[in-house]
């Protein structure tokens, strides 16, 4: 970390400012330039925030040059982390989620009924999906709007993993549901939860991946520092996704930011998968986003089918038909094919 | 709400569609004109998703015309809603938000220790605050950071308030924290959690005043949702709070939205305040959005003031001393008297 | 377009505001439902402007059914626009953007000499590029920039034209520089002057292919609506270009918005190209974003390429070497025959 | 300006780096840390572009100590530059912008007859009005809305300013049509020309005040840059005006961003006004907005102004009644007041 002194800072408040930095552990270079003294930070300066030097009266600006994350630093774990999913499930075979294939995550945006959600997961998996989505807990704007069944949604949601064989993921909206998810092999944090830090803390402490969704308006460092929290707290097993951010311009639900997929694979070693469906809100635009998804670099895609978008409880007008997935999913294999990568 | 159908719509999907809305016991109105075939909808619609409709092959757009908010809805109530805090609290005179004055509210970012609180405390008094603000669980971006003192610091907050008699507000994070809130005056829902619905609707349990902060990336509807999940819950002791929003120029740490305070005033009954703190980020803009936002029709102002800002454990960069404070006080009753109101 | 008028509209306001509608040749259509009179407005509702119509006191909302734009919309105009470039230019052979191809068009931001100039022309000719970029003529956010060679830049852009055979696209930032553009082939506007509307109506006024860069926060509507000032000027030959959206996140120098890309297919006949170096404004970052727009369906892809990336005069930082643009053509190559087309 | 060097930069690339910073007339201050070279540029750093200096691969960061304008900079001005208009005028009394006062700017958003501008105009002096907009060449987004009454409507705003002696304020689009602008007082740049450089550098060349709108999505450094193109091309008397920016949200037209006013006053000299009319897009919230600016510093206001908004051409439901007009300048003298301004 770089500090950058007025120039009209005095002495004795330098040889202060810098005591105080001593006194947390840091080493300190100083060097006077004609205008300004640059005093440089040497140690563990992820607990430092610029903000709080920035108070200082004698302070001009502050300047980062390690990234504030550690465990999701590629800087300190250069091999891409590879998740497995689904390994210790009987009757699973394991699904592996980064290193290098595209995998297809696919189902419904809330679970409405066992048969709705069998044979949507029956289809989705003879297209290629390798893992089932579907939400039982659901985070909605209105308090008036269909909430999720609950409990009872993720039984179906077990039913269907079991009658399938596919790993399923769902969404964790409060800590008092965690009990539930036992047999629930993805842990979903939607974006709205990015920064509900308790609850990431608490997922930090189970083993299980962690689907962690980046908000809205969340920057995608803030999102790696979010995914630091969880690894923190001793859950490493944390996949990144990508899910349309706010813009001025809205055509779209959410702007996608395509660009986030090769800044995430290159400053961290975390999965980074993408979530065309939310981000741009209407089922014709998915083909698209999901194959330039493909193409910059992602590990994984996850789209909401739904077997009668029209009368979906919930985000019907995004969801694709099994159909239409299953043309899509054929075409996302050529195009990840190109590289050479799988999905 | 209306929906404008497709010219190609065939009557078959029409009848059917307009059969699933009268079965959702929604009066409709039809027209058809030249082009277009348009529906009217009478009834709730405030549980009707607009995206679900946008689902229908045959709908073109959809408009609402009625809010989908009810309980904080102005045009359902339309004196303003006056909060009283802190009445029941013996040697606490109860102090009102809502309706002309212009409350306010200073203390600390975070709580640090009793000889810290209590003297802060004491400043703001005297300078004309009415109610303390402090706290002692912090939502921070990076797990290495302070994150408050948890439970001894509401200690700290509850010593505050019995030494000086000001009610006190203080951010709640997580369910689990809420048996400690009993002699909280007034629970804060913090920025990034303003979309923890489960969050909210505990909140809506009790019957405490809430200070309900807009969240990064909310929209002003998005806010009154909000309030409105608490609301619905039981609650209607709701306080909006505008803290500035993400922009694309970052000159400041988030960009005042001094419109939101017109607009949700001439939507909502419910009292609004401005954290100008948080807004910019640096204390010396504090006062000038201050006394915008007192000019613009705030019912209060929550600044953060610390008597050694360049120590603070946290935003010592945004806090004013409380020499500062009672300076920006006075000029604020000053601003507040133009059009007939007091702090 | 339809206009909900407010339940408290009296009807001698309403014939009025009728009559003011039919005078300017619409068709109305009336509608009384329970709570709001709807009207329907027919015809030619591009010259409408909503606002003015929201202005009416018995306006209650105003919601646009036909796009405002009429020559660039596909509804209208329902095969893809193809543009020739080159075509007159003895020894060029003919380029076509639009209609299946993904077109390479590279060159450096700016041009610094004949000798960089025609080297790298050499060089991306040779990689698979059909067209030639340089900027003799640079707008720059500071005064004490490089400005650009001007009139003698484009002296040595015809000059690298001629020897490579390259068709050649370079900007126009004012009126008066028009005279000498009339041997480049392709006339681009930059995002600063996307809502010049002067300088659309004067390229409205010639036969050239114009490439329209999307401004900085411009929507893509209004990208839409400065194409149709352009056709409306009697010049249909409008490319189209996305090149990075302003957000709140700022890792990269612009947000490219890949969703554009299928949104203007949609919307328009006209070609959409990208441009990966100014969106991202890093050079190791434009493969992926180059690969994402080719899967995701553009016409076409703008790089910038320098042979000496580090002495640059303006953006080296996001500048292609020869070499690596070499490798990226090899690639989109084979994006683009995922789905049968060719670069 | 501060440059951080990656850690494993070579000593042959380091000083090749700072021989070609020195050809560049800079001083270099060299300073090695245990991880990183910093070096320090001591001069005239307007000149460097800071991207130009990460294009380099030994280059890890670049952090600019000096703003990178110099006329605009009150660090080179500390005083307040306060602009004389209409001081030439036979007739008309001089007002003077900046330096304590809160001026008001009333008028049409277009001039649609001189009966209209000559009845605003009588109607605005006589409410407190020191200067009369109005718009004759007008920016449309749609080539199919009106498009003001050009030289017609010049002569129009003429004709008042000699009936009633306030000064003028109107917009100029293109450099061809400033020989018509001998008579207007100041020359208004709009905010989609914001960064026309060409059009800048012209204004730059008369010595007439300007009146620079900050673009819907520039930054407040972006806008001080412009006006140092204006400023470096000879022109200093330079007024900036707040308008709006795009934001996430779109309840208002554009957000307006109050923190500008004391941001720009405190980093320039120049005067800043705000325009609550276009920020926000209706009439009932530009009170609201007007006060916030006048609390928060702003040196004038302008708004729309119009006899019957309905009937407006251009804006309507933006435009005050000029009864509305004279209630709000009665009230902003007084919250002038409060610290000893006047308007």
């Amino acid at each position: 970390m770089i500090v950058v002194l007025k120039p009209a800072a005095e002495q004795r408040d330098i040889d202060a400012f810098i005591g105080m930095l001593k006194a947390q552990g840091l080493g300190i270079h100083e060097s006077r330039g004609v205008g300004h003294t640059i005093i440089g930070l040497v140690g563990d300066t992820a607990r430092i925030n610029e903000d709080s030097l920035r108070a200082y009266h004698i302070v001009d600006n502050v300047m980062r040059v390690q990234a504030p994350y550690k465990m999701a630093n590629r800087a300190f774990h250069p091999e891409d982390t590879v998740i497995a999913v689904g390994t210790a499930e009987p009757g699973c075979e394991p699904v592996r989620i980064g290193g290098g294939s595209a995998t297809l995550i696919a189902g419904p945006c809330s679970i409405e009924s066992e048969e709705q959600l069998t044979g949507i997961a029956q289809a989705v998996k003879a297209a290629g999906a390798r893992i089932l989505r579907g939400g039982a807990f659901k985070p909605r704007t209105s308090p008036y709007s269909f909430q999720g069944l609950g409990k009872q949604g993720l039984e179906m949601l077990l039913a269907a993993k079991k009658l399938t064989g596919l790993p399923v993921v769902t969404e964790l909206m409060a800590v008092s549901q965690l009990e539930l998810f036992d047999d629930v092999d993805i842990i979903q944090i939607g974006a709205r939860n990015m920064q509900n830090f308790d609850l990431l803390k608490e997922v930090g402490g189970c083993k299980k991946p962690i689907l962690l969704k980046r908000g809205l308006a969340s920057t995608v460092k803030e999102l790696l520092m979010s995914a630091e929290y969880i690894m923190a707290a001793g859950n490493e097993n944390v996949i990144l996704c990508e899910r349309g951010i706010r813009s001025f311009d809205q055509y779209t639900r959410n702007t996608l930011d395509v660009s986030a997929i090769p800044f995430l694979k290159k400053e961290s070693h975390l999965p980074v998968i993408v979530d065309p469906s939310h981000a741009c809100g209407v089922s014709w635009m998915v083909p698209a986003l999901a194959k330039a998804a493909v193409a910059a670099g992602a590990d994984g895609i996850m789209t909401e089918v739904h077997n009668n978008p029209e009368c979906a409880l919930c985000d019907g007008e995004q969801s694709l038909t099994p159909d239409e997935f299953a043309e899509l999913a054929a075409v996302l294999a050529r195009y990840a094919a190109v590289e050479g990568r799988s999905i």
